[in-house]
């Protein structure tokens, strides 16, 4: 019974047999191989947009390396506070960024508030050497309370970010479930909402290592400073192949939305029976995350019982369930009670 | 006919086997999982010693977060002109050490020379703080010219740098080559010769993508700082049962001194017929490349014949092979000509 | 009438003498000169310490440098949220630190809330290898509200940071004033109080740019590390001599206290003259620093007088005294209300 | 018997009276001053060109902010094996530049070879993302030889630097010694040579410290940025009245040209003087260096009399004359022999 965590999950059968197909014959390295065109033409589509796609093998890499290409060493970027890249991240945006600054901000159930980012960005003055201005804005979607940004909370976002000069990103590590939840097409969740560079991950839905940084709009004429520093960072695989070979899987007749609706289902389920035993729920679900208000009683009981997850820093015990979470182990956790 | 590069050839079979295999159940992220644990102590066990060993996804990443434990961003890091962490990975150790300079030397055969190594460190003076001076020595084995170090040379220039006070590191990215020809245990080409942290790469023996860091002896204290680091630039990644298990494969039944010994062995092969051939062969082949000299014509004979090879910066045309490498590939190449 | 800082004023006469004196005939570059010891063996004499000074032309530039040497790049740095090293150097710290993380805390008049960082440091997780582990303190003295730290706050402060392994740095841009209005002992606001590296300004007590780094007890260890750490971020300056010359200067029969006295009692005159006038002071005046809440009609008299002072970022307006500041001109700020 | 370092001498006396003159009544901070202004002012007419100037107070900071600009994290910068920023500033531009890296060519008397340079330029693949290429080239004029480079030549390597997409930096740490010997405008020396960005100094002929990044043509839009590097440099003086005050009195009646002219004549004397005692100068006299070959007994004998100056790492004996150079001084070290 893992609710600790989508990445304590193993990857989709399909996934690996994508990567033993890949296994066949000599392939140019570093991303010259068919798999890699495949993949960023399969993006392409997903999101009905021209696009240019870099592959790394991990979201934090993801996250990192977009922010460094819309935020020099002088500049901010704002967050939610309890954000990925705020918290859990060791930092990252800091390094590849070369010493850029987190700005971040509160907001309910993860999400940035309107009116405090308008608030802040209002009260910056570009002028004033001495401060560090914002250049950046990064939404985390699903947040990490588990709820989504729709295309219209993103598009409000944007353009006031956009209307300050910022660029805009998004941490898409579980951009699946939210479009799962949602039942938006990509496009709407992404571009056309101004998202100018999306960190897209398949680990939580069901590969093994592979995550993607889109470039969108003009923001493709970043591709080449992109790879220079995706090389530097040791994140431009020798047999790319294989990552690609993964994205190809999860990209196959939407596996991503398969898997992400299925996650997204038991998490519904679980949040549902965790209620109707009289637990609160803590921020809407909205993916495949629960966040609830147990006892240590009720923390005993689960815990001895073998279920894994969390105690978040909200004060809530995180439960996320992942492509591979079954009926019966809802069903068995709850039974726990 | 690739010859292009190891990396361009696929994953030995067994390396997706154990990979399929870890595809199994829940398993605690970011290398809490026991396929890690377990490739640490078989790692271990290989060394004929206690190690501290970190996973990444290409050798660039593991010889820029060795480095950057060794040499301070104020300090120097000598190397050979020719090594790929000065030619070929877009200034990864510049990044990861924050600014540390590369000092190269020369050398015949892609060998650092003892007597300039040793002119050159009698030359630092450590109290001229306007000067940068070396705190780390790197050596490539095999080199960028596919010769090899033996366990006296190794602990030749490590006394050396380490009577400088230098911590001594080795780019072991074909160190399972290097390994095959000399036919020495791991121990005395690594920490009993003086190397202080190890860069042991897979990668082109035969995995997907897995590389090590290994910290040997006193630098095994350094391993929570590894670990921050490597947090930090997106190198822990969150299913890294897949990148454990692929080392388990290669150290199982000793598949790395396999793989690598049937490399070296087409190498050999290749080079004993093209110098059948006429053709010279400009550094001695001691690993799975062939540094050789072709006229405008042989070259268009080989690639107008499908063979795949870089033209090197030293004027030479390389050819690497592979575990994958064929008698039959070594005979149809040679017809070309 | 200036009100707007410190470093608005000129230098005190007798620092340009001393620059003048020392402006005779050669002297070694890059501080081997007899100035360079002299002010170093005065501050030594000031702090009743041995203690190693490293000297620079801006607090910025001490701040940054004192922290690099306390904090690594994957670590934090607890300071008050409105410290001038989170708010008003751009990023210095993350620059010379390489990306280290601030972590702002609340706490009133501009003071660190000993529960609060008690409450943060009791709830990091060294172990959790995601988030940033504090690794330095920094104290303000005086706060950017103008208060001082007594003695014993510092102590209590201190004892707190290193229970968790924490370095202590204070930024003592304002540390004349606090002094002259705590009446304590250097010794006592410093080292003997728990501080390891301490930022001492003359700057804003009437220098033309001289601020120092000052590395205490075991912390004198690291001084090849500044120095290394200064000439690369260009600030060994060719010409130390005039710097040395300034700090001797300032040192002379404490001037550095005469200055800060005589700034201190305008700022209490002037805080007393606004009182009367009905105007409430924000903040208690500790040191050369006013915080008023003026009304825009307020704001406008003086400002059409001619009086010039800034808006804090606290809603109030802030009016420094200087070691140049008259009664006179307290007088006539006073008069147009 | 100073003949260690121009940076050895003290300053100007105009410049003590400028500075003093400075000092009196409030003035802004940070450059909001009027002697910023008219220091500004002076150099557009010295140059006679619109410009944007910034001022530090040390050349390697001037040298390494405006390197920064020109040159991204992945990128490279070409500059002579011997230039002051390879061997001489302690990693200060790769500390500026987030880790770009030196490219370092050889020539004749410390100047860059133009064959060398086009060789270079001509190997470089850019779409090779596994090697840095270079962006910027620096030339050092005087050059770390002494010797000067002609308006030609500055305008044959700019043109080529410009035609491979590079930037032109200028480290003039002793420019006025070049146009004191060339007779050369300003103008012609620099931007209407090709010159983008220049770091032009006045310590080394008769400031305190006092040195500026000076942008030319469009390089005038990077001024926010150099301003916002040099803030988070510590650069940004608070009180830079007093480094603007330098720079107004050496540009008042062209005194650099002054002081600079007279220590080439003292080279060019001392350097006559040396070779009729049958002493060999190493390089051409174009400036205030004299590079000569010395016996160990004539150094033992210079040394012995009191006469100061660096055994050169090229292995002469490198002599600098200053502003305050005395005809009696080069009398009594010649007469040393």
């Amino acid at each position: 019974m893992n609710f600790a965590s989508d990445t304590a999950s193993p990857c989709h059968p399909k996934v690996l047999e994508h990567v033993a197909a890949a296994n066949a014959g000599p392939a140019p390295s570093y991303g010259g191989d068919r798999w890699t065109a495949q993949a960023e033409a399969d993006l392409s589509e997903m999101f009905e947009t021209p696009l240019r796609a870099s592959f790394v093998s991990s979201g934090t890499a993801s996250n990192a390396l977009a922010l460094a290409l819309l935020c020099p060493p002088t500049g901010g970027i704002v967050c939610h506070a309890a954000a990925h890249i705020n918290c859990d991240e060791r930092g990252a945006v800091e390094f590849f960024t070369h010493g850029a600054k987190l700005h971040p901000l509160d907001g309910a159930h993860g999400q940035i508030s309107v009116p405090i980012l308008q608030a802040y960005l209002q009260s910056v003055d570009e002028s004033f050497v001495h401060a560090i201005p914002p250049k950046a804005l990064s939404i985390s979607n699903l947040s990490e309370a588990g709820t989504h940004y729709s295309p219209k909370q993103i598009a409000t976002l944007s353009t006031l970010a956009k209307e300050f000069g910022l660029g805009v990103h998004m941490d898409g590590a579980r951009l699946a479930n939210a479009l799962a939840f949602s039942k938006t097409r990509p496009a709407d969740i992404s571009w056309a909402s101004g998202v100018d560079i999306l960190s897209f991950g398949f680990g939580k839905t069901g590969a093994m290592a592979a995550e993607t940084v889109l470039l969108f709009g003009d923001k493709m004429d970043l591709l080449p400073q992109l790879e220079a520093r995706r090389k530097r960072a040791g994140h431009m695989l020798p047999k790319q192949r294989f990552v690609a070979a993964q994205i190809i899987a999860m990209l196959e007749n939407q596996l991503w939305l398969e898997t992400a609706t299925h996650a997204n289902d038991m998490a519904a389920t679980l949040a549902e029976g965790l209620q109707n035993s009289g637990i609160a729920i803590l921020h809407p679900v909205e993916g495949n995350e629960v966040f609830s208000a147990l006892s240590p009683e009720q923390i005993s009981k689960f815990r001895g019982g073998g279920a894994t997850f969390y105690a978040w820093p909200d004060g809530s015990a995180r439960f996320v369930t992942s492509w591979n979470t079954t009926k019966a182990e809802i069903d068995a956790v709850l039974a726990l009670l």
